[in-house]
């Protein structure tokens, strides 16, 4: 991209002055202690984004890992200036009751052409939280579903507790997440999700199972043996919580790699016995890929990388898509009457266009294979700087999963604020892990910016 | 709006070929049984929208509710086209921490203009779902931050069991509904739903109470002493549940007029009542005002008409403001630390620049107050058929409440077929309720519309 910096240009202290006033006289009506930056998305190019004080920063954080494309692609800003993507803004319908004459070739033409394999219907959303709470309905009324019978109606009884939140109608079954997981802030999303206390404090939540995530040593072909006695104790309590749980499992939620929680990996022959587990209780399997999906891990979807020989009951999607929703496949979690999965809006028709224009760049660009080229370039030259200084770079982890790639250090904040300084923008996790979360545009060149290349005044 | 059609115009049968063989067409990849009719939303205009049969309806149901100003204004299609919303569009940020340079002024210049009297702060969302859940965390916290004590921190033993999802970390805290209310269909939000069973059906939910809506009769004129005994004997369970049930309620949620279960009023006393006992006890008022909000009852909110001596804690939107959120004016609303309300996205600011745009529509226009007279004239024309037809137009009402009309009929359904196979699309609630739900911009000359005024081949 032309207008794209070649290195990052700090000119003010970080955060700068207009980054701190716009702050302040946004506080009184937006609480804006989280702010970080703020940005003058209008200046902005691909891999970088420029602050209000004029300082350019590489971002590798990509606004939580949900910038696909770079700033200001302009395939995208192509896109938006359609008469479809017009009429979608400001025609917005009720997709479920109206939708429009265009929304089957959106999905077509968009997110259906890079749905996970054998997972060809999909159900739109708002929000990687909002996916996972309908793949959490859809789970419950599959399980209801087939323990009420097929095509025995709803009892009075069930009907009068549903509406008074009560069992039967309203039934005790839970979903099953692991430690150090993210799904979400919504209140069922929000009782799967196990990463941190800030999170969960203070909100109510649902008697739902945790199991231990693997908690595995890096590199991970060097620990093979002892990371699967591992995993195996996991699979175990999973075995142990299904049978014993005080009330059924309908679902069990896992990412891929753990994101929010600190870059965890488990191994492919974990999740293949967890879905070999789950199939063979007859529960659903919910694969979260709200941060792993859309190709950073170097495959379009990071469950790809298992090699299932049977795939997950749901996806969920949302972040790089622009978009979120949850493909499935069975029939059976479809439920039996309409209307038992809808809402007003049922996702947003303009963001399902945009995610269509999306995945074009990404397929006729190659940006997946480029993304495991480049990942696997990154991921040599950091494996050398953590022989050079193991006691900072530790744990480094996703070798072979594109530019997914995170290591633990000692004090992350501190490291993230001077990464600032030099002009790059990076995220954390977990407790002490940097995340690097770059965006499909990301190039050899972008790896090589050091602070030395940085453009003071 | 030049292009706007004159009156109805029924080509084929309704729904016609076309949207039956869409609508068949999408069912594999997309669940299509609530699909009633597939719009061409380029050829529609105003108050009409045209299907892909070529059928223009005159539509006052209005993608339930959430078409501000009638399909394709041209203020919206100009304020699509602009550098910044091209910018909102393709460089989604995350609002929390990289807001724009053009956040502040997009809030100040857009919804802040229309907050409620003394909620001066708001929190963004993506549906009214979401903004009714992210007011229930806020008066979760709120109630525990009371609680615990001003400045206290929080506990290793909270902080365990929070992540466990047991009390004290995740407490045992109610939200107080009413009956037939709806609130969405998040699992926080449908707990506190009570309108139908395919709503609530085999999902899991608080254990939270419902205390009785008035059921009222109408007029209310005509029955205010009847009514104001209802109403009493209500409020007496509000305060029961809260005396007796077996967790603190922290929140009490109620929408002016309840919608989805049947578009059913209560006075002014009532509210003003409502409020004062949660102020009494400390309870946040959640006034939910996702389908009463911008203007429909002739008022911007629909709690003005109450005209309370003290604000509601926290007022919810969606729908026509085309985006989400809720305002608030308690600092104590505000968490006590950074990232306890936050998530990705938090709301699009594309939408967010799209109700700037609506807003500036609505005051220029004074749309809010030509909802009104148009509402009175409607009502009354409504008022002259239920006299002559008192079997069909049963329990009139929203006099005084803009175009926020119903009536109660024989057989909703078979109703709702027939009007729209005269040209009239039209909404229903409750059990056999008809809902107008017409957008800001329906004029006289749209209630003159009749079956013999329709066009057809």
């Amino acid at each position: 991209m032309a207008e794209e910096p070649v290195a990052p240009r700090v000119l003010t202290q970080v955060p700068g002055p207009r980054t701190l006033s716009t702050k302040k006289e946004l506080d009184p009506i937006f609480d804006s202690r989280a702010t970080q930056l703020v940005i003058d998305y209008e200046k902005s190019y691909g891999n970088y984004f420029v602050d209000a004080d004029g300082n350019a920063y590489l971002d590798v954080y990509a606004q939580i890992a949900s910038i696909p494309l770079g700033y200001n692609h302009p395939a995208l800003a192509a896109a938006v200036q359609t008469p479809k993507m017009i009429s979608a803004l400001i025609n917005r319908p009720a997709i479920g009751n109206f939708p429009s004459m265009d929304w089957l070739s959106s999905l077509e033409d968009g997110i259906l052409r890079v749905c996970p394999v054998g997972l060809k219907q999909v159900f739109t959303a708002q929000s990687g939280s909002e996916a996972n709470e309908l793949a959490f309905k859809a789970a419950f009324m599959y399980y209801r579903r087939l323990q009420r019978g097929e095509g025995v109606e709803w009892s009075d009884h069930e009907i009068k507790t549903a509406m008074t939140n009560q069992s039967p109608g309203s039934p005790e079954l839970a979903i099953l997440s692991f430690t150090n997981s993210f799904h979400g802030r919504g209140f069922g999303s929000l009782s799967a999700t196990r990463s941190k206390p800030v999170h969960k404090m203070d909100i109510p939540s649902f008697k739902w199972p945790q199991a231990p995530f693997p908690r595995l040593r890096y590199p991970l072909d060097e620990y093979e043996s002892e990371n699967a006695v591992e995993e195996d104790s996991c699979l175990q309590v999973v075995q142990h919580i299904i049978d014993t749980w005080h009330c059924p499992v309908a679902g069990v939620i896992v990412e891929p790699i753990q994101s929010e929680g600190g870059d965890n990996h488990a191994s492919s022959a974990f999740f293949g016995r967890l879905r070999a587990l789950t199939k063979k209780h007859n529960i659903i399997l919910i694969v979260d890929e709200v941060q792993t999906g859309f190709g950073a891990t170097g495959r379009f979807w990071g469950h790809e990388h298992w090699q299932l020989s049977s795939p997950p009951d749901i996806v969920t999607f949302s972040k790089k898509a622009q978009t979120a929703g949850y493909f499935f496949s069975d029939q059976m979690l479809r439920p039996d009457k309409a209307y038992r999965q809808f809402n007003t809006w049922m996702g947003d028709p303009a963001r399902v266009l945009l995610c269509k224009a999306i995945i074009d760049v990404i397929l006729n660009q190659g940006l997946v294979e480029r993304t495991a080229h480049i990942g696997d370039i990154l991921y040599g030259k950091l494996s050398e700087l953590a022989k050079k200084h193991p006691d900072k770079v530790i744990n480094l982890r996703g070798k072979g999963k594109g530019t997914y790639i995170a290591f633990d250090t000692v004090n992350s904040s501190a490291l993230l604020k001077k990464m600032r300084t030099a002009g790059i923008n990076i995220g954390s996790c977990g407790v002490d892990t940097i995340r690097l979360r770059p965006m499909l545009v990301f190039d050899e060149c972008h790896g090589k910016v050091s602070k030395s290349s940085a453009i003071a005044p």
